[in-house]
């Protein structure tokens, strides 16, 4: 008996594990300290009325035998898919229902996804990034190629064609640093894919938050991306999914390798080693996608906008360097004074009750930044900005 | 790029997959037909009151930012966790919250536990047996053995030492064949996983359907197991949560392999690739738990033995020989005349308009084999029971 080998390669402890247990440390050290978490990207507003409404009507639904619901559709329900298809019709992308995946999250998804794929493929994955996408490579034994994000090129690497890989990983806009790739540049990746017979996993988890009408918010915007592409979405940050669980996961049907389907690779996958997301949840996750539901999630977004504006604004005026915050909910900035950032986060916690994510959690090329996000309260992001700006000005 | 050619030593398609086409081929050239499912294993009745009264309480928290609850815990809730732990209690197995893993279903944690197993790892399945078992691990391309159920045993396959295997399927009360290991039966599973440093993955998804107070319905409740064993559960069908997805799989501490506590290498992969079960969900289960819950699961787990009861009388009063039915919702079936198994499915389905599961989507063992499941309403099972006794009578 042997276990997985590979999991003695990774490292100790995942980022917010670590976050989590220094900010508990200090909190049982501080009682009185009023702690403001600017760090792992949880939402605090609450699911929107429409939502809440479909899922107490599904909840009914499930207690009656006659309209009770049992085993679902492996892919998802139908009503869904659809008004998934209809979300990216907007956008003028048009998919097919059996083209979309109904998914726990996309977190899972972007796990899982490895399965189909041969174990010896080159994966290439930027630095700084979400570490979901580099620990599970590691999980699974495959060689792991990095593309350095730097302030050089504003956090967005471009591909560099003497490079070989077979899957690569772009998640704009960006976790953590909310740089949002252009058309013209999402054009160069899919070039590079097709010329390279790779598959590009494509994070699109914070596209509802892109400002900037000229942004594409979905690959399948760059012609030839179904050919070579799949997209991962969440509802987590567009509608306070985060403990409600719904996502989905987009494998056009013209996206072949080695002659194989991957759309049927992955439903082959899904009907082996899943069954599906609760129906109600699916039912709450639709309603999202009404008229109704779009309006109050889009005021939702803008509340969360608001506050970013309100750092970034904070962090311009400190003449700290920052970027995101435009067209994401995460702002990335430059520790100020050239401060470590596991020391910036310890001096922000412990002198500002702030939690923040220190950058090298996201790979080497984060050392030194730090990632704060959007998404808390109004009232307490102006106390943070506050805070900071006192921290800032008193201290360093 | 290449896929994980594993996969092309996969079956065409999933059993149930293939059973639905049919039916759907049988319904569309007779739209008059009533036909009555005993097919999937999928529950007919609504979730218990109490379960959608903590559903409709936790979607209404899920509505205001005071109540709202973001990402949760990786391994689930505590108030969850701890209401496993006392369900377990209750069969004088002690456990740790913290051994207790919420999942969305049994069938997504058996299948994704092998990633912490190394490739290599021989594994052996019982055939006839779900056939996720077989599919995950050929998938990873692991070497595989089976160990022969037949009548002669009463599909109660037992260790053989002169075989040598790491991983262990069991499946009791098992699906397909509704049989259930003693506990000296499982004792010598438990003695040969210690003798040859295997780990033991128990099914125990039909536990509640036991009725025999002499039946073992966990692992640990033999001496030993907890070194040797990991259990999966399920509210699937103890509670009508097909739909609904919510699981729980059981890791205990001092289960080590090469120095490596599985606890805590699930824990990393969970962290890693799962985001946990809704909230919402995961209070419903809850209530599944308390005396209410229990009480009114109890109800609805004796209503469908009293169908088991009448299909098994029914197959009695014809001499068929079956096993099941008595402490698992599962009848298991010798077809008549020596039928090949899909040739009485087909029978069965254009002449009684029943749809059942042929014994050899279970392995290459359920060749000639049948399963009728108890999960219809009483009426379609009444129904059902008179049709099938005209059936074999006027045309077998």
């Amino acid at each position: 008996m042997n276990t997985n080998n590979h999991y003695d390669n990774l490292q100790d402890s995942y980022l917010f594990a670590r976050v989590g247990q220094k900010v508990k440390e200090y909190k049982a050290q501080n009682p009185g300290a009023q702690v403001i978490s600017l760090g792992i990207g949880d939402v605090t507003q609450p699911l929107a009325p429409a939502v809440i409404d479909a899922l107490h009507s599904a909840v009914s639904e499930m207690g009656y035998a006659e309209s009770f619901r049992g085993y679902g559709e492996y892919q998802g329900c139908d009503f869904l898919q659809e008004a998934i298809c209809g979300y990216y019709a907007s956008k003028n992308v048009m998919l097919q229902p059996d083209e979309v995946f109904i998914s726990d999250g996309a977190k899972s998804d972007l796990g899982n996804i490895l399965d189909i794929f041969a174990s010896d493929n080159t994966v290439w994955i930027p630095d700084p990034v979400y570490p979901v996408y580099v620990d599970t490579n590691i999980m699974a034994g495959r060689p792991i190629l990095f593309m350095d994000g730097n302030a050089g090129n504003g956090f967005l690497p471009l591909p560099d064609n003497s490079t070989h890989a077979d899957i690569i990983y772009l998640c704009s806009p960006n976790n953590p640093t909310g740089a949002a790739y252009t058309s013209e540049q999402l054009r160069q990746w899919v070039d590079y894919a097709q010329r390279h017979d790779a598959v590009i996993l494509f994070d699109s988890a914070y596209e509802a938050f892109v400002q900037d009408d000229s942004l594409p918010t979905s690959i399948f915007q760059i012609d030839g991306a179904r050919e070579c592409a799949i997209e991962f979405c969440s509802l987590s940050k567009t509608a306070g999914f985060t403990g409600t669980r719904c996502g989905y996961t987009v494998i056009p049907r013209a996206l072949v390798r080695g002659g194989k389907s991957l759309n049927k690779l992955w439903l082959r996958r899904q009907t082996t080693k899943f069954n599906g997301v609760p129906y109600i949840i699916q039912r709450g996750a639709a309603a999202v996608f009404t008229p109704e539901g779009q309006q109050q999630v889009r005021t939702q977004i803008a509340y969360y906008m608001q506050n970013a504006k309100t750092l970034s604004d904070t962090l311009a005026a400190l003449g700290i360097w920052y970027t995101g915050g435009l067209n994401s909910p995460y702002i990335w900035l430059k520790c100020p004074n050239d401060m470590p950032s596991w020391d910036f986060f310890d001096a922000l916690l412990n002198q500002a009750s702030i939690v923040g994510t220190p950058g090298e959690g996201f790979g080497k090329n984060g050392a030194g930044y730090f990632r704060l996000t959007a998404f808390g309260s109004r009232e307490n992001t102006l106390t943070a900005a506050e805070r900071l700006r006192t921290f800032i000005k008193n201290t360093l």
